[in-house]
């Protein structure tokens, strides 16, 4: 289990390379060349692709209906403790043969629970320890850390606003530590998902209290975050159920409306998930934009879901309408700072080859690299851009302007339709729109 | 067209009168005895029952797919004015006939559009005279008054969020004058809701800009109302698509947030329609608790979705459980104010008999006094109140109650859980929650 | 272990009586008398409620984001015949105190997968000879039997519909057994839920070809019980995903032209789950009528899914105007024969006392049976009945009859048309029916 | 209105020629090249293009919630006659344009209703004789002609299903002259779309007597088309709901077992829309394969739904993904006979300008003309095939072989089972065939 055996796990895949759109080889990258340059940056710096510890060296292939298919050589120690450094080894080999620049995790991702608060804080700072070695040793960094405030079945009512405020106690002793190795291994974020935090049914649950408690634990979290030293952003990460019939952080609206309630919007932003803004009946775009709207866009969760099935699939993100729309978004906003873009996304359950693994991570680093160059194109191009532009141009002088700036009375504006008459009829343009991003995609470089 | 001939349209039809669940008399009530006493107020206090004008009305039985269905008497008038006089007299007919104790209507649904501003207002004026003397005929109340911003073309890019300012003065003064007349009226408050305020595409839309000028039009509108003496509440009504594929108010969380953040939170409640929640996912349950834990649940439209296709069916409410559980949080709230139950509902296309229309209201009103009735039965019958309460006792006092007064530390409250060790399991008791919702429902009073 | 112990689980759980509509005894029957009569039958022979080994005996509470939540005495043997064993001492002591007539299990549910073909097949006839003891000894008897074809990791990619011959291989051995134990233990129908029967993506399926094995592997599975003499009903579950992306019994209509494809409707019906026709966008009483009107309604898989998620929650029924809706059809089909009404259905996570487990049948069964009650009064009312009939009755003389007896060309209907001018504008009558209802639904007996 | 003056209505829009991939010339293809080859056949014969009738020259713009939009120069005629006409110039000079070598139409699409049937006929034929001669002029086909039993109020409940045979009867002579122009103008198939078969609540539905009576009507269509000498394909459409709650012809699957089961598989064959594919929670992909695997592919509605709400949006096909599966499919069941693609699609209401219209197909005819280039070249680069290929190898000789030809007993294969052991597990490699897809998209030819 030496760091040096960087070949124990996947001894038949080779440090990933860009070879080319023409590449037959499904373990190369097609579109992903780390140093091309766009715009002012290189792919690596614009993207900031993270790999997730959870889905892809935790899970087992296992659903509802079915048990573990994944057969994972990390996974066969005995010893919980041993079977996590073994996971880490496997971890870091994976992001170094793929190129991640950065990984995320949750604090039982990485070490097991044990039997006492203790324990479980214990077996967490020394699986931490290694962590910080093999960061040093590779150059990946963590992007975020968080909790996992939701499998246990303490959790099972809620953590931060579970009706015991005994099973609050537990979260906060993890959130506690979870912030100190965050602050540790130099995390630029601290995440909170809130799977449990919602309710299954409003008949036994008093939701005025339940939210309340969540803003009291937020701001416990972050005052202790302070404290420590912790200056980076706070995420929330907005789904709308699953497991909660009704989570509290249903979209990115109602999470900033929460955030600005509690005085929190200004060390909270948002970690914004593909697949969780197809659950609240909205597109990966508009959920982008609001958080970008309110200056609270603070990472992504790329992944994608089943728009045919309400369930959280957590597929591997390629659908390059998405990526190029939420690109453009993100290029727009000025890219990320601490945040970028963590694979949330699993394996089907029946690929159960270990180079799925890589198989997956490549094609949506792919997906993101061609997306980032068709977002840059797109706004380069300028027609998209012009056309939202100029259909907001009575704003930019006259009365429209008077109007944005605060200096018209409603009988003053009703006034002027009064003297102006019907307006002009205005098309849309939308599926001028459509096709210009069609031309675009395929057309080539 | 006299006002005394109060049996033109419905000759048919008596007033209807209440005569017990035994009866088979189509148009009585079974359930609805407007004088009965239920805790300190009579059926009638509380529900507080309007009619609304256009689907009842204006509308014809069209559908996308095909033509009007519905032959109304009132509408076979060649010239405009003519048919809002006879729709005037079909509607205060109709109101007296059920006992309904309020109305609702769109500027537009009164009178017609004219060929100008002016004319459109003089319309209106001419029909609101005619109101005005109908009310005090009859006790007829109104509700609400609103603006219909979204039928016509012109607002066919949004109102008040159009890019082009000219629109949005067009809204000002449908606004302006739907204002003054709702006070004339003495309307106890005044809706918005926002049909065409969203967008079709984000690649043509600056959803920032378009979210602040509806902030600003909704002060200018709450300036010039209180100007003009309007002391009612200004309601807007939540809904997260249909028309527009996205609506900016999407549902009663993000609509509080935008309210909040103009700082018009204390001049607007919300208007929480059931068909509306059903197609944002949410329960009507949860929208009106949201509204409600906000303290701004201020109106109701009292309809139906169906859950199996994502459109607007706006059917007559029926469901017991929704409208037990809706009305639940009506009287742990005080029972509404200056709202109450509209029935923004519609017959199916094809409940042609215009006693169809008399059907459906008698329905609605019968479902919703059995489900004030058992919302009733199931407070003062304690069991569920009392499992709900109690879930929450560790927040009464010691660690639960310092945590809510914000008096603990993250540290203070993870010590809390090392020293106190796992916490107990708690059933949430779903099912013995839904056994006795059963059993009050099934039970016979 | 002895069977005779038989309050070794649920010690403080009596056997349920009935106490009637006022009684607050949480593990009592508020509704179902099963002697009551109703009918020419008792609600115990109306309703044969069935209750299942999987979510009440197997199931722990994990979730795909938790572990498992609920502590059963029964699953704490270390060995896992010991295990299955002490599962079936408490499965027979809920069948007896709750009152069921009978079960359902996989054979899975009842015995533990083998390391070999053999080793499996023997721990099944272990367990069966137990369970004929207890069937004898109880009078509970085996409403079906079922072979679990997806769990184990060989068939994620399908059973009989497996890429590989060698997985249906193993799907034909288990079904194999799996009938000769339905015919052992006197089940009345043998049923086939395809959970992998489908696909995940299209782009590596034969579709044509997968559905063609499944048929002739029921052909097989057919041929061999008819050989071993079972003369039960063979039945299949319609579900329309999950855990496969489509499966291939999408829904009942689906399954019926399946059925009379592969000429197996003769020996086939279906059995219906509320959940899944919830799933495939039906309603429950749809996929009812779907299968009675095809001759092909074998049993009832009774649960409630969530329309506001689009996964099986698999809920206790408790919703009565489904139930009421699902019991006319069934009444007006003449009842069950051979199937009943299977409670499908699982607590919610949160639901940890092991009293839950009565609490969740006592609600259903008291549910079926207020709505087998309704059902029959809305029958003998009349009024609903009668409006149905009388819609169709210009084809029970005339042209009509004419039409339907295949007597008239298409000009000759034509012509009728041409001379008999417009029809009359009939109204559907909707919200009488809805308002009917509720009437009988909820003015007591 | 001589058809001479060809450039009556679009006066702005030239013949719309092939300018490649670079043009920024809105009104140019950038794909669709007409006499490109591919394979063995041009692009124009591949794909056989056809426009629709009413959305594109009788829609006006209208939704439930507003007026039209659309102001369209051929609808300015007061009298209907002359109204149709002009309508009808306009759609020759758009198909001309365009070079859609195509069009379908209803019979109320081109010619209005009369105030009796023989008026209504006399309408249709005077407007056929100039289809007609517009065909002969230009060398625009009809590909399919269908009957609007949908819009008129008589068939609020249904036409075919009207629970009054006297609507039937109005059904079959609109039906009767439908076919008879169908032969006149050279169509080769005849489309049944069933809107309003299905039905509002089954409480007032015989839903097996309104299946016979559609099935029946089918046959009377069916022999009557053959006697006048129509030697095309029937079609039906497959829709699940919207305008009625539940339509019968659900889907592609439901509506192959109805044809089968009335015997009418031999004549009639599907029309698969994209956008109803949505609505029943299947994708296009699987209609279209589920049609073909029953050699029922008959002709597409080729047009795009809208994931996140759940109505009939009818966008122009743009989404490059589904295309490509679509034309995969179509390609390997070696591609249309008579039928072909037709835009069902709707420009959004807010595009009102002329040239929309003509903007709106060209990017779906460039979106299907670049579609199929990728599906044949997904096709040609074998990847993809070949993995889907060997998944099934197992069925090519031994037992597979032996299962699929029927000569194996359930005990034959039982027995493999136990000799043969656990079968190796298979990755079914989704993310790779998703990564394929990509590169092979976004490579550049």
């Amino acid at each position: 289990m030496s760091p040096s055996s960087t070949d124990a796990y996947f001894p038949s895949v080779p440090k990933i390379a860009y070879e080319g759109p023409k590449s037959d080889n499904p373990l190369a990258f097609k579109f992903y060349d780390e140093n091309r340059v766009i715009g002012q940056k290189t792919l690596k710096e614009h993207l900031r692709f993270a790999v997730c510890y959870w889905h892809t060296f935790c899970g087992d292939g296992s659903d509802p209906f079915g048990m573990g298919t994944w057969q994972r050589p990390w996974a066969e120690h005995a010893d919980p403790m041993d079977r996590a450094k073994a996971k880490m080894d496997a971890a870091f080999e994976l992001f170094v043969k793929l190129g991640a620049p950065f990984y995320v995790f949750h604090d039982r991702d990485m070490s097991p629970e044990g039997s006492s608060v203790a324990e479980s804080e214990r077996n967490l700072r020394t699986l931490v320890e290694l962590a910080k070695i093999k960061q040093q040793e590779t150059g990946i960094k963590l992007m975020w850390g968080t909790c996992n405030l939701f499998s246990h079945p303490r959790y099972m009512n809620g953590a931060a606003t579970n009706p015991d405020v005994n099973v609050i106690a537990h979260a906060a002793a993890q959130v506690k530590a979870g912030l100190e190795v965050t602050v540790e291994l130099g995390g630029g974020c601290f995440v909170f998902w809130g799977g449990r935090e919602g309710y299954s049914t409003l008949l036994n649950t008093q939701m005025k209290r339940e939210i309340e408690h969540v803003g009291r634990f937020f701001e416990m979290a972050r005052d202790y975050g302070r404290r420590i030293g912790f200056t980076g952003d706070f995420l929330i990460e907005p789904k709308p159920m699953e497991p909660s019939k009704h989570q509290y952080d249903f979209d990115a609206a109602t999470a900033i409306g929460f955030l600005r309630r509690f005085d929190l919007h200004r060390d909270f932003k948002l970690n914004i998930e593909a697949n969780h803004a197809t659950l609240a009946n909205h597109t990966f775009a508009h959920e982008l934009q609001t958080a970008a709207d309110a200056g609270m866009l603070g990472s992504v969760d790329a992944n994608r879901g089943d728009y045919q099935n309400g369930w959280d699939t957590d597929q591997f993100p390629t659908d390059l309408y998405q990526i190029v729309e939420a690109m453009m978004i993100i290029l727009e906003n000025g890219g990320f700072t601490r945040g970028g873009l963590n694979f949330d996304a699993k394996l089907r359950r029946n690929s159960t080859d270990l180079e799925d693994l890589f198989i997956a991570h490549i094609g949506a680093m792919d997906a993101f690299a061609k997306g980032l160059e068709i977002a840059h194109r797109v706004i380069e191009d300028g027609r998209i851009p012009r056309l939202r532009e100029e259909r907001y141009r009575s704003f930019d002088s006259g009365v429209g302007k008077q109007f944005e700036d605060g200096e018209l009375t409603l009988e003053q504006l009703a006034d002027h339709a009064a003297k102006s008459g019907e307006p002009a009829r205005t098309s849309g343009k939308q599926e001028l729109i459509e096709n210009i991003i069609n031309q675009i995609c395929f057309s080539g470089e």
